[in-house]
């Protein structure tokens, strides 16, 4: 099974293809550009979403639905918003079909044509700051912290399964404040969620940043992200927060009574992420052999695979793993046990292998004999046999423990195809083998241009933290104020 | 605040629509059919969700997505789905918006048509059933038990908010079998499923039954449903559940081979319960001071109101509340502490009231003194005095009973407009005061036709216990095989 997949040595991007195919996360439906998510990578999908609202409603935030389609006339409201949205998207003209006349099949009827075209959302800022329109009147009302879990589609021309799909899924969180001051504050205080998100609990590293005007969300003022460094040295934007000023407000005219009594426009942010995140926790971890899923994102953190060659040795073993799961299971740990008489243990070895099952059980007669049972690591491949006293809490530490190594493995990584480049000659050697560049630049959207043209790079992130040292921009040699990352990216 | 509510008595529909507006469940949006759930009634929704999802899961289920769109030419492909579905609905023709020319917002541009329109989805019996052919190619792939959590599009022309909408969310469960028995056990399985979580958790009374042929699911071989009864005396079908037979599988071509090693076309199921389950709920329960919430389903069960005159006395009463708080939790009861100093008592007690928090407890200077607090139950509007000590325990048995409470009134409500009917003149006069009517019926569609044109009422299921007692048909004298429940339905 396992070595049906292509290695990533030889082809990073056949590799991604096959295993979420053959890992059975999501496959291409017969409609262009849109995913069937299979039901494992479902499970993962599900388990972000668990965590990721259990974080938004620990900061106070409330889940809400708002309307698929979105009148076409919403999006020339705010004008940097129709040009960077609503271009490649999803147009409902009609709203009824009728039977052929020629009695083959159905086609549309020409009589229910919409007065005013629909749109499929590609994001809700529009129809959601129509509806805040009626609920915000005062200071009192403020702030409104909604989110949203919701399908979107944008009409992506060229897709990679969760990657770039013409339909996703994602959260997309849409707040109003009453002062410039607190949408600042949320849209970083959601950055930090996401960061915190990605690091503790998917184990990929990212880089907190805000990103350069061109860059930017149409319609923010500020847009940041987290920034994430995938196996390719290729970087995957994983989550973005927007500073939204009153861009939206002015565009649909939401004022509010603020407490000196005067009329203002509402302040606004907006973040999210998506299945993206999917593609994210792939690339950031797996293997030749398939996926390597961290524990806690892991749908099931343990599988025990019985090895035996009679009944009389499957049953025995059978009552074995009845007893050590209810141990396991009692400290949150999730578990699948494989009694599965139609399949032989390699298959089952190489199938959740494949799959990413952070910690493997395997049972035979001399384990049973000897009160011991071999424990594998996904992450490392090693293998060793322990005691079955006393396995459950073994197993505790050993997944902490592989949350750790993933995490660290992974920042290892990223630390190892960091660095600063100085010159423009350098710059454009360097970005060939990949990673993150810390160069500097003239801030200027130009240069920026000249680099993503000339080099296929973009600016990923001015980074928030660390000390920003001035320095000359590496293509004009203009004034610098620090460091940014440039990289190559999906 | 509850004053604002029109009364029952005097215009039930629009002491409905007053209830989910005022009650901050759902509004009308910007467009036309499409309605916004808002925070109180999402977390409604979402008490729904996470109860049915364990259930499903507990029942061996597995999530999944599937496509948004489908091409148009799937719903051709099944002859009785086309004509039941697939007319009213939204039809995406193009995928591009351009400028206008004029320079004023943006138009669809005409080069980007479409080959095939695709429909948003209905229901995605067609799209599941295309991606199985991939799925299944022997009967060690089956089952395939498969839930989706999705929005679904149906062009209504008549909308209300949450009972019947253009776009409304809902879960489809799409099981795929090996034999008929199995695909028919699914289906009436999940029916329990359905009528277990109506009664025991959302506390309305439910009739299992099968549809007749003209109410049945457009490509399904029988319709199973449960069916609700509203205050105003009208039905409510609450859930379906379907036996498929091979109608699916043939269309899209879907064979197995089984263990015989013969080919052989798979057998399936589908089920689904929408957010039309939020009118169901508000319509049983509630009554002319606002919503009455079943304990099980309340975003919150407790909210507690302090009493108090001065700033000393509300930071007595907060510390006393902080005490009581951690106990309510520690017995898995959700509460939430209204301290809000900007608004008075008497402002929250309507306003809670209003959202159907089934406990109240309010305390003052002198609760403080005596060491008690003042429980207001929702459903019977009483109050008591009742000691702090021990007052988590009280509680937990209070909601127990309040839950229970419920639903008795609701089966009492149901008993009391249930009744026999046997003659044609007889049910014309019974059908205008509402209720169930068991009715004799020759079995024949022109019959039921002839019911539903003359009387507006509908054959809401034939029940699956009780005892058969033959008869004549109320209308034609024909022989029948048993009573049906006729009424007039949402």
């Amino acid at each position: 099974m396992a070595k049906e997949l292509t290695s990533r040595s030889e082809n990073y991007s056949q590799w991604y293809n096959d295993l979420v195919i053959k890992a059975d996360l999501a496959e291409n439906s017969a409609v262009r550009g849109c995913m069937v998510i299979k039901p494992y990578g479902y499970a993962i999908w599900e388990k972000m979403q668990a965590e990721l609202d259990r974080m938004f409603k620990e900061t106070g935030h409330v889940n809400a639905y708002f309307p698929l389609f979105i009148p076409k006339s919403f999006f020339s409201r705010e004008a940097s918003h129709v040009e960077g949205f609503a271009k490649e998207c999803a147009v409902v003209t009609h709203y009824r079909l009728k039977n052929s006349p020629d009695g083959k099949g159905v086609i549309v009827d020409p009589e229910a044509r919409l007065e005013e075209e629909l749109i499929v959302r590609p994001t809700s800022e529009t129809i959601i700051w129509s509806t805040y329109k009626n609920w915000i009147h005062s200071y009192r009302d403020l702030p409104i912290l909604c989110n949203q879990w919701a399908n979107v589609v944008r009409w992506e021309m060229r897709t990679r399964l969760f990657l770039r799909t013409a339909e996703f899924l994602w959260q997309e969180g849409h707040t109003a404040h009453a002062t410039q001051q607190e949408a600042l504050d949320e849209a970083r205080k959601m950055l930090d969620v996401y960061a915190e998100f990605a690091e503790n609990f998917l184990a990929i590293p990212v880089i907190k940043g805000v990103k350069s005007a061109n860059e930017r969300f149409a319609g923010a003022l500020e847009t940041f992200c987290i920034e994430a460094l995938m196996q390719d040295g290729k970087a995957l934007q994983a989550g973005t927060s927007h500073f939204l000023g009153q861009n939206f407000a002015k565009a649909f005219d939401v004022t509010f009574v603020n407490e000196k009594n005067e009329q203002e426009y509402v302040w606004a942010s907006s973040w999210g992420v998506s299945t993206r995140l999917m593609g994210a926790l792939i690339m950031t971890h797996s293997d030749d052999n398939g996926l390597v899923l961290p524990p806690n994102i892991a749908p099931y953190q343990v599988i025990i695979v019985p090895i035996y060659k009679t009944p009389e040795q499957r049953i025995a073993i059978a009552q074995k793993v009845e007893e050590i799961i209810p141990k396991l299971k009692a400290l949150n740990i999730s578990v699948k046990f494989d009694n599965n008489d139609t399949k032989k243990p390699g298959w089952k070895f190489a199938e959740y292998e494949l799959k990413g099952v952070p910690v493997r059980l395997a049972l035979g007669s001399r384990d049973l004999e000897n009160n011991t049972v071999e424990v594998a690591r996904r992450d490392t491949l090693t293998k060793e046999t322990v005691s079955i006293d006393g396995i459950e809490n073994y197993i505790a530490d050993l997944l902490r423990e592989i949350q750790k190594t993933i995490y660290k493995k992974a920042v290892d990584y990223r630390s190892s195809v960091t660095r600063e480049v100085n010159s423009y000659d350098e710059f454009k050697t360097e970005i060939e083998k990949g990673g993150f560049l810390l160069c500097h630049w003239d801030g200027t959207p130009e240069t920026e241009e000249l680099i993503k043209n000339e080099t296929k790079a973009t600016i990923r992130c001015i980074p928030l933290s660390g000390e920003k040292i001035p320095g000359k921009c590496m293509v004009t040699g203009k004034p610098s104020a620090g460091r940014v990352i440039i990289a190559r990216a999906y």
